[in-house]
């Protein structure tokens, strides 16, 4: 297919979250104690929330930049690409790189909005995250119908709270939450506790999807403090596979036998592979170890709840029906420097050049609209809807590429300790 | 090619240290301190050695077992097959396996012989390690010329002794030395540090592999107390990519060019992915962080630089060529309960069928053989070598897969907690 023609939803992108977002949606009486933007005198914007101070806004918000200027900042607004923020310039970046939908992660929180969950006063941190969702549902996506999957963030700290919240969103048309690789990283109960059931049981009466972001159980792939940060950077995607074969194994997907899970920036490239590893590891110990999946096998149960996604794959590609053609979507990872953004329909065409057009479509739009029960097409024709046809749109815009002013930029770029910054940010 | 036609070469199995091995090369004044077996009341045998009990002598030594009776036991030496602990009798299962040659990891002192390392005395430490490395050499592999892979245990608290055990090995014609997937897990500088360099100099100067076994680390895959046991064995091989990029972006490979680092049972399937990853982190990366491999690819540095193997592992083999054909070994993992042993050779048939046999000489022996100096047609012409012969010469001895008295078995099946054990084991 050529890249004009694909139609692309991208089901893992990021925001950075505006200073104005808590103004129309916290309660009057907590809108004093909200989490606030603050610049500090080296010149960087951070949220300061109940005394904590999250000092990198934006992770890596790099899209825009050329390489040599990628790295762990930028660390204020005007450091980044106004599309990180700013949702009218965010849908224009959208236009110029072919990406007709976007699901986008949360920054400032945490992927599982662990922020919050530390607040000791817990009426405050329920207003707040109520405030985020709100927000994000009404102001981010809700500014440009059809362009966003709509995602929540998890009342992390109280499994009945969850399932409230998540019925709330269902109510809104939310279908994914946001979650903890492993929640038990950070001493709540693991996935094979029952505390859960109750937010497992609103996920699936509501049809919302378990969408659980690589890092976000606060414990990256990390091998030594002296390690350099191609390490982890290597290493993210393949952490996840921990948080795969912890639900696989565990008593969730039995007893929840509807649940849908999205392994988001994972990559799909091992899936093959790890799903030889679990028919493999069922058939020689389940046994003694008590395992026990009926007439089904292993790989069997993994692409009945599991959808994987990639940046760029050409192992995935290739290995496409191994994995399973129904369980691979595309994401854009945008502003992020893995992203390939603006470049990503010519990346995938070349990659894909070999797949039919029926099995790119699944991976490009179809897996990710049958997942998230979102059809960008109730609001947008899908002759307007090809990368060809954004771009023609995105033409009045101003999208380009250009460097930062890089004396500024500089002030981050010696002496900082990458590898700190990037746990801080995700812890 | 006929699974009767292969000529198998394990690059990893594992040996139980029989009662006996310190009596022959421990000095005098050190007889009475050495590691000893003691019967415990309830059954089991454990090693005792300065105060530290290991309770775990087999780790998983079930081989000969119905899968039913699997499991982190047996705790005694009749529990388990003889041919775990006494060479006599694994080339006997060797043979009626159709292995013809097999490189065997410690048990009991811990993959990179940590328990060796925790001894307050020095001496006494260096006297024990030097004893075991002797006793694996002359005894364990010196009891049947050409079918054992000699390796070395190596002084993991001290760089410059283990450099001089290495060179003191090599005169021995040792050419491989067990270590730790990351040093730093367990406060030892990490594989970024100069400390190492010594080590890694002995090592190239004799043409010695750095063999880095799953688990290696201290750190198993972990994910929650109450996470099923399944988790973890899933888990294990993918572990081990932490090293593999430790490793990679590290110093090691350009201040030590020619070193040479063998995964061991960290399967292959993942391997191109990996690949993949390596070289895009390098792409949209390297500006930024500073990591410069010349004109070459990670991948291509790789390649150069890390064997990898597998037990059973379709993805690997019909991935052979974007993994490199010089660059996977086979391994049987006898007696642990993932091995395939006695019918390896009918699975390997079957899984590779569709290989050259010129590919799959490569994978079964001549990989393992150059990679580690070895050459077993010195001591077994050829014709002797092949699974067929060996079995042929296997008629006359007693092996068999028979269970063992059910009764005294099942006194570790119930209320164990498994992870603890394991987690205990390779500590």
């Amino acid at each position: 297919m050529r890249p004009d023609d694909l139609i692309m939803i991208s089901v893992d992108d990021h925001l950075v979250e505006p200073p104005d977002m808590f103004e129309n949606h916290i309660p009057a009486k907590y809108k004093d104690r909200a989490p606030k933007i603050v610049r500090q005198d080296d010149g960087s914007d951070v949220w300061i929330f109940e005394g904590a101070v999250i000092p990198n806004i934006g992770l890596n918000a790099v899209a825009g930049r050329p390489k040599e200027e990628y790295g762990i900042e930028p660390t204020a607004f005007d450091e980044m690409r106004p599309g990180c923020w700013d949702i009218r310039e965010r849908v224009k970046d959208m236009d110029g790189g072919g990406v007709l939908g976007s699901m986008c992660f949360p920054s400032f929180p945490g992927f599982a909005a662990r922020l919050f969950a530390n607040c000791a006063d817990k009426d405050l941190a329920l207003a707040v995250l109520r405030a985020y969702n709100d927000w994000h549902v009404d102001e981010w996506c809700g500014s440009a119908p059809g362009r966003f999957i709509p995602m929540g963030v998890p009342v992390i700290w109280d499994a009945e709270l969850a399932a409230q919240e998540v019925r709330r969103l269902a109510e809104k048309g939310v279908h994914s939450l946001t979650f903890s690789e492993n929640p038990a990283v950070v001493d709540y109960p693991s996935f094979h506790s029952a505390y859960w059931d109750p937010l497992w049981k609103a996920l699936t009466d509501t049809d919302t999807v378990l969408s659980i972001h690589l890092g976000s159980s606060g414990k990256l792939a990390f091998t030594a403090a002296d390690a350099p940060i191609d390490v982890m950077i290597t290493l993210q995607p393949m952490n996840i596979c921990q948080a795969a074969a912890d639900l696989l194994w565990s008593r969730v997907l039995k007893e929840h036998p509807s649940i849908k899970i999205a392994l988001s920036e994972g990559g799909t490239g091992w899936i093959p592979y790890f799903l030889d590893r679990l028919d493999r590891t069922y058939e020689m110990h389940h046994l003694w170890t008590g395992q026990n999946f009926g007439d089904k096998l292993p790989s069997e149960v993994f692409r009945e709840h599991f959808l994987t996604c990639f940046i760029d794959d050409p192992v995935g590609i290739k290995l496409r029906h191994d994995i399973g053609i129904d369980n691979i979507a595309w994401e854009c990872d945008y502003p992020h420097s893995d992203s390939s953004w603006p470049s990503a329909p010519e990346e995938l065409a070349t990659v894909a050049a070999d797949v039919p057009d029926d099995e790119l479509d699944k991976i490009t739009h179809l897996n990710a609209m049958r997942w998230y029960s979102y059809d960008p097409f109730a609001h947008i024709p899908k002759e307007q809807a090809t990368v060809a046809a954004l771009r023609a749109k995105a033409a009045g815009h101003d999208v380009e590429i250009r460097p930062f002013d890089k004396g500024r930029f500089a002030r981050n770029q010696s002496g900082v300790d990458l590898a700190t910054i990037a746990r801080q940010a995700t812890a």
